[in-house]
């Protein structure tokens, strides 16, 4: 009976102070104070072209990193994280991938969306096909131990992966709409395609690969991709089927916000309890949630929401640089390279050499078809866009070192995009690109920059469009952007809000802005 | 090697699917939902003076927990929460403690300051002391195993602290402001004296108490204070400086917001390494914060951080009652009360009984003290108010059973309130407090609305004050109050910035509120 009521004890009160296990206090504490170096030290740094809060943040937890390992040297265990990559899918990655849907360009997203499946689709499956392959070739020569026919797939799946949330970091929307959407939207398909390839890699015989394993793949491909992105989209359509029915906003602002944080979270967790793409899911719940939801809600609602999930997304990245960076002296990790170093060289080399070959093998093919069906010479992805496509997609691998080492990669692409698609000529693109027929050195550019100028202009200042422009109004993706207008103003905002479509409620779409607490 | 590939392997992709533990995506997925459901059907219900958000979260907590130990019957270990808690110290705690701090009226806290400390600090030893002197008494006779003395301290310790939350939930700022003030800043303050309670049963002889180790236990309590709210505000002030000085507003409000958010999470964990008390101090980051960072902050980075902290502290506190709701049924918790019924029966009401004594042991004498010190009639707390202190002051025990036991206090005080106060003679005094003598029926109800009610009318309408208001001001709280004007204006906030005291950056306090994208 006395433990009985030492237990009761224990869990009513005497645990508050003891329950809380120091050391993950103890690692919280660095890593928010981390994170707000990290930010002011961003924030100070931002004039500097190579310096952003991601590469601050690596830099920074490589150096905690050492400072820990030294610190703690005599120990066997050098953890400081308490943190498993449990952290990274269910906390880290999907406030990420939600804010990039709720913010995304979403018609530059969808006229590019044929582009996006073939490059996240076909692509990712070519480029696994092509290391997997290779890596049986160069690997069975090497002395690199006994790898089985499922290890050599594995490595072709897991290096045919891009990374979305390095892409968000490298590429801007607002100054390359075209290879934004095209690489980011790689990335959020692929997540897709990965799923479709590790389960296919647990339950079919890929050693006889015969029509009826291929059907079944491209069979489940479709099954994830449509199940993911339909569980995505009605849970945004309930969160503002919700909150117009129940006029939330009449009574309080911080019940709006909290549902649509909550199911959007929710979308992304019911994802994965259903083993779908959890990233493809909480994508288009973004997409749908600021095409209905977020006008649904009162003006301090959509200030609040904006910037909540902004906040929260770039808090999550800043983690996951600071994160890796710390990771990456992990000594474990790196024992196998201790080993023997040149072997370790050598792999790398290889796994970098066939990534950089599966991926050329199909950006350009891929590209060359997607332009084909591409009437106007605006919409055409051009050579040079290709390659950096092609070189922006090596990033990949966020949770692990594979980031810390590829984060190269990544600032080497910046640069990249300097010098092929130099700014001021991209200055020179934005005051053309409008107002005559793009001439042969500037047709690069335009492409990727007219459109989103294109419907900035076109909401902002009215102009009568230019007879060039009327014609791009032909394309069929304009078509089908047409037809969706149709079907979303007749059938879809009655029903779920939008923009111009929530009934006015006096009083209530606009709060006072400023609150009149002291 | 295969070896160190195969664990490369699972670091870097394969793991994706497995790692996240089955279990916590299953109670993630059940506990969002719930919350989801609590929300809407707490809004549908809204109109209902019984229930609110965590009342529906504790019942349709109970009901799930019931169901879940129904469907897992056949096992043994039938906790569908992983979570512990840590869980609640760390994560639930933080953000509704800061957004009281965040939301409270300061001038009505400070005010009451001398009577909190009084009955935060005075009052729960008093409760300490009469209450395990009672389990002494009283548990020696029962049967219930043996008991040494540091458990009958430890039963005081826990019962003594009231529970901040729940203050909350059941009283509301803006209807009774004084009531709120002082309960809810007991919670806060006993907080601190629990912490040095349990510091001092662990390393003190408590046997034999002599004067050296009272004097040891006043100095402890006056340090723990001390330095919590040190803490706490020279966190708030850091937050203040940085972004007055470094102009984050004119680049991103989101960095504004993310380093708000974690400057006041880093105050709690900060006070958590080191010992002090986390809810003091992130108490008093939140008062600090919303006197100088809230205002040097952009206009949608105000209307952002307002709701966002509301938000949070929303979602925490329904979470916390549908958690304690489904951990209510837990068997193992119960199974010393399933032993022996009576008996636990018998020890339940003994508690219930030293509670409520040890409560009424401080909360007359010490209001009466009080009393004796205010020289206004409105500024004192009446009797029925001291009946109300001592019964909302009876809910405790936030992360176990206790809570759900004793919401039912909760669900008791606000008929309390009503009955000892009614609403229609709330609206006779608001007519009446300000423009006339309050008589003898409406003093006992006057002080309650009388300085919200004062100080909103001083800020909105400016209305000449009668000469009986004038008069308080002469006071000595007012005129704490006016000197710590003076000195803010003339030094804190040039330097902290705060109401009024940021430059004027051309476009930057201002921005555009509505969105430009699409």
């Amino acid at each position: 009976m006395a433990l009985g009521w030492g237990s009761v004890m224990m869990k009513l009160g005497l645990s508050r102070l003891e329950a809380s296990d120091h050391a993950s206090v103890v690692s919280i504490n660095i890593f928010v104070t981390l994170i707000c170096a990290c930010i002011v030290i961003g924030h100070l740094l931002e004039e500097n072209r190579w310096m952003n809060e991601s590469i601050t943040a690596l830099i920074i937890g490589l150096c905690t990193g050492f400072i820990i390992r030294l610190a703690t040297r005599g120990k066997n265990n050098s953890h400081i994280m308490v943190f498993s990559e449990d952290l990274f899918f269910i906390y880290v990655l999907p406030p990420i991938i939600f804010n990039a849907g709720f913010q995304v360009k979403k018609k530059q997203f969808f006229r590019n969306f044929i582009t996006i499946m073939l490059f996240g689709a076909v692509g990712t499956l070519i480029s696994f096909i092509i290391i997997s392959l290779g890596a049986v070739e160069f690997f069975k020569k090497m002395d690199i131990g006994a790898l089985e026919v499922g290890d050599y797939l594995a490595i072709g799946a897991i290096f045919s992966a891009t990374d979305s949330v390095c892409t968000l970091q490298v590429l801007n929307q607002d100054e390359t709409p075209l290879l934004y959407s095209l690489v980011f939207g790689e990335g959020v398909v692929n997540d897709a395609t990965s799923v479709v390839l590790f389960n296919a890699l647990q339950n079919f015989d890929l050693v006889h690969v015969d029509a009826t394993v291929l059907l079944k793949f491209v069979a489940n491909f479709f099954y994830l991709f449509t199940s993911s992105t339909l569980l995505g989209a009605l849970t945004g359509l309930l969160s503002a089927y919700i909150i117009k029915k129940l006029y939330f906003g009449r009574h309080s602002t911080d019940r709006e916000v909290a549902l649509m944080i909550l199911m959007a979270y929710l979308s992304y967790m019911l994802a994965e309890l259903l083993n779908l793409s959890g990233i493809l899911t909480v994508f288009f719940c973004g997409i749908v949630m600021s095409h209905y939801t977020w006008h649904n809600v009162t003006e301090s609602s959509r200030i609040t929401t904006k910037h909540a999930f902004a906040t929260l997304s770039f808090i999550a990245e800043v983690f996951l640089f600071l994160y890796v960076g710390t990771d990456a002296l992990d000594i474990e990790k790196w024992k196998f390279v201790s080993d023997s170093p040149g072997k370790s060289l050598g792999v790398s080399s290889i796994l970098l050499g066939l990534v950089l070959v599966g991926r050329a093998a199909f950006v350009f093919p891929l590209s060359f078809i997607s332009n084909l069906f591409k009437k106007s010479q605006n919409d055409k992805i051009t050579f040079k866009q290709q390659v950096i496509i092609w070189w922006a997609g090596l990033m990949r691998g966020a949770v692990s070192i594979a980031l810390a080492y590829n984060q190269v990669f990544g600032l080497m692409t910046k640069p990249l995009i300097y010098f092929l698609l130099p700014p001021n000529s991209k200055h020179l693109t934005r005051s053309l690109s409008v107002s005559s027929e793009p001439s042969s050195p500037k047709s690069f550019l335009s492409p990727l920059l007219g459109n989103g100028q294109g419907s900035e202009l076109e909401a902002a200042q009215c102009i009568p469009r230019p007879t060039n422009l009327r014609m791009l109004l032909t394309t069929p993706s304009r078509s089908v952007h047409h037809y969706w207008r149709k079907f979303d103003d007749a059938f879809m905002r009655p029903m779920f809000g939008g923009r111009g479509f929530v009934p006015f409620v006096p009083g209530s779409p606009v709060e006072r802005s400023v609150p009149e607490w002291e």
